[in-house]
């Protein structure tokens, strides 16, 4: 009763606020596009509590097979439709996780289903080949169509790669490869080096360095997981280098009320990242390259100013290391642009720039001087799926169409200032309200009450995912629109008020 | 003049030596099944030298993206049939390199084809799934039909992941994971490893080390690559760990006339194996596993005996590391069993079993007590894909309808046949000539002639790869059969021949 109350006040605050004029709970915002619903359905429907028996039974049968401890439910992605996502009970969910942020234009997008039940496609789902040295005839065209018409300010070149952390291992070897390369002044590597390193010893196999961030996220091999500080689960047992973190900006929100502190915690740890740098070398051990994530998603979604991205490549430039930009999770226009980095409206951003998920294939982009000198060097038998790239190009396609990026820049302030107002009506549960374009993130008061949130939001029909301690993580598709917004924020005031 | 004498005296000598009865230099085995002539071409067919014109065009075009060094030529996929790859130029080429051993029956298999085609199967393509948290509902049914189906003496449990490095770098995590479990008394980490871990330091990184074999090949990322010693190029500037490295028996062929000489350097490495064990105990950084393929691959088709892998498989026992068996290339059935270990004749024969390329997904499987105690330790966003399942689920069908294992046992013994041949007609040129199945080698006199021949070959319409310093490895498709050997002998001898 309390809960409906609160639940039809906060609507009537919302619509207030927002200037929209439909009257009720659940309404269709005018500014949702008829083109949406084409492919999308109205609204959650629940049949049983998630998982329900069914997942419950093939969970059963797949746990003779596998671990099973992180499935949430089974799913029926055939009945799946653009923002909703259909478990094998019959249940509809408003999909904000997206698959761990990984599905671009929502599910069974009509133009990509029309583009993979073309004949002339078919070839390419069946044979795949080596990249690397026998490429597809339309591959320079499919690229160019795909991953370089997107390509970051000041790189012109990318390598595919199968998914994120085969991204960063390579993007490191290419930095390790660019450092080592101008140690030897480009001179052709001695004998030394190359007998050495066969057997795993320097100068062949040297003691370089990669400097990441507390928090930071950038896979789970083991050359990224050494660059991966969020959570213990990851790295647990498994052998590490001695590499330099740094600590990440912990900043004050809303942003614009403490920019004095948080100008100073920046400052902070860019001090600490010139020291590490110039400590690492005198250990031997210098800093080749180093990693960032834009945001910090899975550590929390943790921000930082332009201007602390600005030090930090100056900071790098200064010492002779690469900058590498990991957007494996940003990438790909959830932030309103393509890449997260580009709101930092810089020209020459980053050496590297990672990318998977929502593009589909993994790889990374680079300037020139990171090609390695050689072939074989940044090689694989697979080095991505040309079958990846086609889906990708009409991705590419359908986000310019439908005007995707206004649409999520258009979606992320209704979900912004939403996320305030829920903030402002349940202080003592809700903290730190954040985000760019849809990629928003808000705290809860402690790490029960997140999961107790998380469940209870998906039994109404909700599918949201969890980030750092206490963080809740929207990663909503890019057809995600107001109308998606206003329908999340009616529910989410529900869930809340009923666990206040 | 003289070689095409040459090439008339070796067809003969090829027809009594085979009993096959059909003169002249190109001829049809009569054990050439009709079902592969519905989808395979009947012979090379070559317009240009190779790359051609239009293959250089597009390397061109490509090198503004990506370093294309080592680009043989572009393929024109669609008009590629069964055994044969069609370029860019309109060469067909008889294909007994398949993408670095990855395409297990053929281009365009009928079947494939009409599977790719089913719009039943249009949602597995267009969604890809987090398979570790919404995995959709025919996912058990899938990976049993497929994976589970073919899984190696002793296992039952399989995890998919995307490449095949990544799917080692897993195993590699798994068997830390268990080694420290172990170590724990399967107690709860204690607080000091979850806060050392983070930061990349003991206990919570521990410092455990894999015990690799020199000539080995588990992959290019960073945990992968402290395990693989095989060629320079692939580790230099690349830092790595201090991990054990042992020898890899150095036999004698053919094998059988050497059987006293081999046994006793398989002895010598078996006790390197165990000092080095010994010896890194010693050191602090015990081995937690041993990793080692059934046919050193990319290294030069090295072989051992199943003594050795007995041997060894023992010495791990013995000393609580866990024996991995890396089949990345060995298995799917090109030794004329699924996996090369098969060959062994042990009942228990390893803990962990990797695999990927004929496979088509990465993965590997494991014991019961090699999965990880809790979720998300081995986990990543996509943890393979359903789609390389689906095709795969339909490759099996394909090998068991056709009795693929059979013909692979059967163009075996011709290949073999024929290599032994040509190796006593070519004595300073071939030798060495070793294989299990179609998984087959030769050494050339010298790595330029090494080269030579493989250009030559090419030009006259044969596609081959080339291991180790001076080896051609042969790893055609399963669908090779006695037909093609011969027609593959035939051009052979005439390369041979002309640089004598």
């Amino acid at each position: 009763m309390a809960s409906s109350l609160i639940s039809r006040q906060f609507a009537l605050s919302l619509q207030k606020n927002l200037h929209l004029s439909a009257p009720g709970c659940r309404y269709v915002s005018k500014a949702a596009p008829k083109t949406q619903l084409e492919f999308d359905y109205d609204g959650p429907s629940m049949k049983t509590s998630v998982p329900g028996p069914r997942s419950e039974e093939l969970r059963k049968q797949l746990g003779h097979i596998q671990n099973v401890g992180a499935i949430n439910f089974f799913c029926n992605y055939e009945e799946s439709r653009g923002n909703y996502l259909v478990d094998v009970d019959g249940n509809r969910m408003l999909d904000i996780y997206t698959q761990i942020s990984s599905i671009p234009i929502g599910y069974n997008h009509p133009d990509l289903l029309k583009l993979l039940s073309d004949p002339s496609n078919l070839s390419t789902l069946v044979n795949r080949p080596a990249l690397g040295i026998l490429p597809p005839e339309n591959f320079p065209e499919k690229l160019t169509e795909s991953l370089v018409s997107v390509a970051p300010s000041g790189m012109t070149r990318v390598q595919t790669m199968a998914c994120g952390s085969c991204s960063n291992e390579n993007a490191y070897k290419a930095m390790f490869i660019w450092y080592r390369n101008k140690e030897r002044g480009h001179n052709t590597p001695s004998e030394e080096d190359l007998s050495s390193c066969i057997i795993n010893q320097s100068p062949g196999c040297p003691e370089l360095s990669i400097l990441s961030f507390m928090g930071g996220f950038h896979g789970r091999t083991m050359g990224c997981l050494a660059t991966t500080h969020s959570k213990a689960i990851h790295k647990l047992d498994v052998p590490s280098f001695d590499w330099p973190i740094a600590p990440f900006p912990s900043l004050q929100y809303p942003l614009e009320e403490f920019t004095r502190e948080n100008a100073q915690e920046e400052a902070r740890c860019l001090e600490e990242v010139e020291d590490l740098i110039v400590k690492w070398r005198q250990k031997g051990k210098p800093v080749a390259g180093v990693v960032i994530e834009p945001i910090q998603a899975e550590g929390g979604d943790n921000h930082a100013s332009s201007d602390f991205f600005r030090g930090l490549r100056d900071i790098a430039r200064k010492h002779g290391c690469a900058f590498h930009v990991d957007e494996v999770q940003t990438g790909g226009g959830t932030t309103g642009k393509m890449w997260a980095h580009e709101h930092w409206g810089m020209e020459d951003p980053a050496d590297i720039v990672s990318f998977s998920k929502k593009l589909l294939t993994g790889g990374f982009y680079h300037k020139d001087e990171f090609q390695a000198d050689e072939p074989y060097r940044i090689f694989n038998t697979w080095m991505g799926d040309p079958s990846k790239n086609l889906v990708l190009s009409e991705v590419l396609n359908v986000i310019r169409r439908e005007n995707l990026l206004e649409e999520v820049n258009r979606s992320g302030k209704a979900l912004m200032t939403g996320l305030v107002e829920l903030q402002a009506q349940y202080p003592g549960m809700l903290s730190r309200a954040r985000g760019v374009g849809t990629f928003c993130a808000i705290d809860i008061c402690d790490d029960g009450t997140r999961n107790r949130i998380l469940i209870t939001a998906r039994d109404k029909g909700i599918l949201l995912g969890g980030c750092g301690d206490r963080s809740i993580r929207f990663r909503p598709a890019l057809v995600f629109k107001e109308y998606h917004v206003h329908l999340f924020l009616n529910i989410f005031n529900d869930v809340l008020a009923q666990l206040k």
